[in-house]
């Protein structure tokens, strides 16, 4: 059990009025225990309690660290799990959930009266996961430095004729070889136009000069995961639009983290950046935002984008990364991740951003 | 819209006292409106209703094909999406919801009073997943054939002082290069004592003259998935009892294909094949439920095991697949898709039983 992070987590239940909470998000249950139960349709669940005992529900099947630091409650599939859950709730008091727990769960422990009401409590773990600690600092640097060791490798792959599909299917390989326990979201490895395509992974096209080559790729280590996008040329930049996009993805990149601190607005993160990219006439053409939070998920509660207010505090980590989509032509992204410091940003990605020509 | 299903459904609603449904689970979504939304966090949700129309809420951020047969809601993140799901529903009667919603959807819809209760109907989908129509079955049996050819494939890879993550590495692109989209799940390429263990996926170990090997894989295309396990030996079967595990598990799991037709339980099925090795003394070593049901998820809904007293319909399609695992020195387990025909079944792998050494 992670003391310190339980009692950052009933701290903000307090501030929302709630003194007990049901977590079944395995994520934020890993975040809370240091255990990894990948319980599938099965319930894992984590009470914890102000004024209660803390405890963890697993089923038997799934194995424990002989002293997971926390009263633990086994059941098998027969047993009535859920009143067994029930039962160690303050019936008198709201109780928090998660916002992912489910239907099957939720709608019976409602008829089983487990609180006076249920609140989606989960910005309380959610707010807690983005601030990271000394341990989760530390195992963030050591996915993305692999990471940027990776791309070196991916980069060598990008021989005219190599298609989209036998880059990915080399990459998870790679990665493992340099220490990464897997991927952390499927590769996206684009040529030519397809790089300006939304959420496309790979296909059958094979690399030929003049195309570029956007490459967004992550790993995953000790349950934290990396992310990074990087865009290259095959040959040569044959068209002058194609540099231009590049230096101003570039340089859009740099003027987001160049103001990155404590207290800065996220909105005003993403601004710096797309005022870059729509003074040089592009911003219809940079269609998502800035960047999102990252750690034991590679889409963490958080973003940076025009919508959110909030301001940078030390500890949060998250994406930098402007794009270009020129449709049936080019798309440029330059991505790295950022953890904001006492006084400024430390850049976790070192991969080279200069235009390279493989 | 697959006018067909919605109806099943609307009538298996209406057998639960119900006239209205919302479900937000993208692979019921798939098996109703022939349409793949993966929304990640974001609000997808099919209402049915049995007065009222049904109704296809999706964010504008994911296409949709130009005549979905559905009167479709579009909306974007800064919208009331929520109170516009809540209008489209009879406030007056109970409404289902699907067993995966989860609480962020479930409890604001709750609060707006889209219904006078909330009931888990995920049964009425799932009951009538478990019976796959023409098209299905077509499916399920394009995509057991390229399973088949892939095993030999597999087969071909396994030569001494190969590591089991290298053969696994190989596996999604045979299956791509075959024709199928993704894998269905990560495969087990076990070595050795290694298949004795339960849920092992692969590591660093080396074949070696005397393991078995055992490989549970599938792969997935048009969004149906694939399940097969075989178990081989390498250069020879070293020990006669290895020799006798394998025969029972091959005899226990044609017992069960022998006697699969309409009107017979789960239970009896499995209990036709844990009898063959229960006889044997082996009954301890077989340690999970016979098999599981299949087609758009690996797991769907439903299991052949010694709890379920259900019997078998034409349609369903659910693994066979005993094993026997000796803790540190062996395992076996030989697995195939089944699928209930008129008057008994069809095997849809036809991928060799018999032991083989490679």
């Amino acid at each position: 059990m992670k003391k310190t992070r339980v009692n950052e987590v009933l701290d903000r239940l307090e501030r929302m009025g709630l003194e007990q909470m049901i977590i079944t998000d395995a994520n934020s249950i890993f975040y809370l225990t240091g255990i990894w139960v990948d319980a599938g349709e099965r319930l894992v669940a984590l009470y914890l309690g102000r004024h209660r005992d803390d405890c963890f529900f697993v089923n038997n099947m799934f194995t424990l660290p002989p002293n997971p630091g926390v009263k633990t409650v086994r059941f098998s599939d027969t047993d009535p799990y859920l009143q067994m859950l029930a039962d160690c709730t303050d019936h008198a008091k709201p109780l928090g959930v998660d916002k992912n727990m489910p239907a099957r769960f939720l709608l019976p422990l409602m008829s089983m009266g487990c609180g006076t009401e249920y609140v989606d409590a989960s910005i309380c773990v959610d707010g807690a996961r983005a601030v990271k600690d000394e341990e989760e600092m530390e195992a963030m640097r050591r996915i993305s430095a692999i990471n940027d060791r990776a791309m070196a490798e991916f980069k060598a792959l990008l021989k005219e004729g190599v298609t989209e599909r036998e880059v990915s299917n080399q990459i998870k390989e790679i990665y493992q070889r340099l220490g990464a326990d897997d991927l952390s979201f499927p590769p996206s490895v684009c040529f030519g136009s397809n790089a300006a395509i939304g959420h496309y992974r790979c296909g059958d096209v094979a690399l030929k000069r003049g195309d570029c080559i956007l490459l967004d790729v992550g790993c995953k280590k000790d349950s934290y995961c990396a992310d990074m996008t990087r865009t290259f040329f095959c040959g040569e930049v044959s068209d002058e639009e194609h540099r231009r996009v590049y230096e101003l993805v570039l340089q859009a990149n740099r003027a987001a983290e160049a103001i990155i601190k404590p207290g800065v607005r996220f909105c005003d993160i993403d601004a710096a950046a797309r005022k870059v990219i729509e003074d040089a006439g592009y911003g219809d053409k940079f269609t998502h935002r800035l960047g999102h939070f990252i750690g034991i998920e590679v889409h963490d509660y958080g973003d940076v984008s025009s919508a959110n207010q909030e301001t940078a505090r030390p500890g949060n980590i998250f994406s930098i990364e402007p794009g270009i989509y020129l449709e049936g032509n080019v798309g440029v992204r330059i991505e790295d991740l950022v953890l904001v410091t006492g006084d400024g940003c430390e850049i976790l990605n070192s991969y080279s951003k200069e235009l390279e020509i493989v």
